[in-house]
């Protein structure tokens, strides 16, 4: 689609979609995915255009992905959780269709990245770990993140999602078993290789 | 069984299993138990029996309680999982096998006793809650949940099973995935019927 292949006119349509706080996170998040991408052997295209695209519907009404999510006969699960995570999976269709997004890595990378899931690619992860550190984010924690995405991004990513879960307990809200999974799966497998 | 109708011989059979300690912590949980059984209308005789009867296995060789799950078909999920959660499993066979155990209500409420799991029966929950406030417990946030325990036992659980998760955690461990459906399952009811 030839939107895709002008950055400025993407750009223009991303940032109407979105707050200018949520825009400036978003090109945040493009950056640091680039950079990993490129630390860890992704491709940095792929990861960029990742990133500009993860938040594209998070400010859209939650009626408004409701309504994608029920039509793309989305799980159960999902539409009874957190409306929170709605904006990933709805993201992952609206690029698809309207934006003409074909690449399934980049839509996965979308769909994904703030519940993670177990057997996650290397652009997912780079995503997800791009979207906790890109340099506009500030919460307790974040240093230590950003230190261990520099060395191993595994290990930033457990602890990044590892986090989550121990925030969402704290507010007594549920947490999306996929993060569970997501979580486990790398726990487990750097507990195979001899721990973090 | 005659041996579950004689509690002297009952008690000796248990502590045979187990070292002093995990005894008294024994003899607390099935108190306990009995307590809040009386409390919220649970059968008090089941709660106290599957109290003294709930860490039957847990100081058995992990290989012995291995061969008792593969043998009973248990999912590969639990042998390759954390081998904290064997006992409760093993111990639900073993008191059948053994000790003739035959009550369904009392074999679920010690093989879910450590995971917990979605749709627990109330047993389940008195176990499950009294294991973790038994007399003997000291660990950080048990005045909390042995305070709420005494007037909520879905909060008292739910604040347990979050802090056990939380825990794993931060031991960089793997938590299991019906802990996890367990705390959402109570989360997500309380939710529906206003918080905690």
């Amino acid at each position: 689609m030839k939107l895709l292949s002008n950055r400025e006119e993407l750009l223009a349509r991303i940032r109407a979609q979105m707050h200018e706080k949520r825009y400036q996170h978003t090109l945040g998040v493009a950056q640091s995915a680039r950079e990993l991408a490129e630390r860890y052997g992704a491709d940095p295209d792929k990861a960029e255009l990742a990133g500009l695209l993860h938040d594209y519907c998070k400010c859209w009404p939650v009626e408004k992905m409701f309504e994608i999510l029920v039509r793309h006969d989305m799980p159960t699960e999902l539409l009874e959780g957190e409306k929170e995570l709605w904006h990933a999976f709805a993201g992952a269709i609206v690029i698809q269709y309207d934006l003409g997004v074909t690449d399934p890595d980049i839509l996965q990378a979308v769909r994904y990245h703030t519940t993670g899931r177990a057997g996650m690619s290397l652009l997912e992860k780079v995503v997800c770990v791009a979207d906790y550190i890109e340099p506009n984010r500030s919460f307790p924690g974040v240093e230590k993140i950003r230190a261990l995405a520099d060395k191993d991004l595994d290990a930033a990513l457990a602890l990044a999602l590892g986090g989550t879960i121990q925030f969402l307990i704290e507010k007594q809200k549920t947490v999306y078993p996929l993060t569970l999974t997501a979580y486990n799966d790398l726990v487990s497998r750097k507990g195979k290789e001899g721990g973090f």
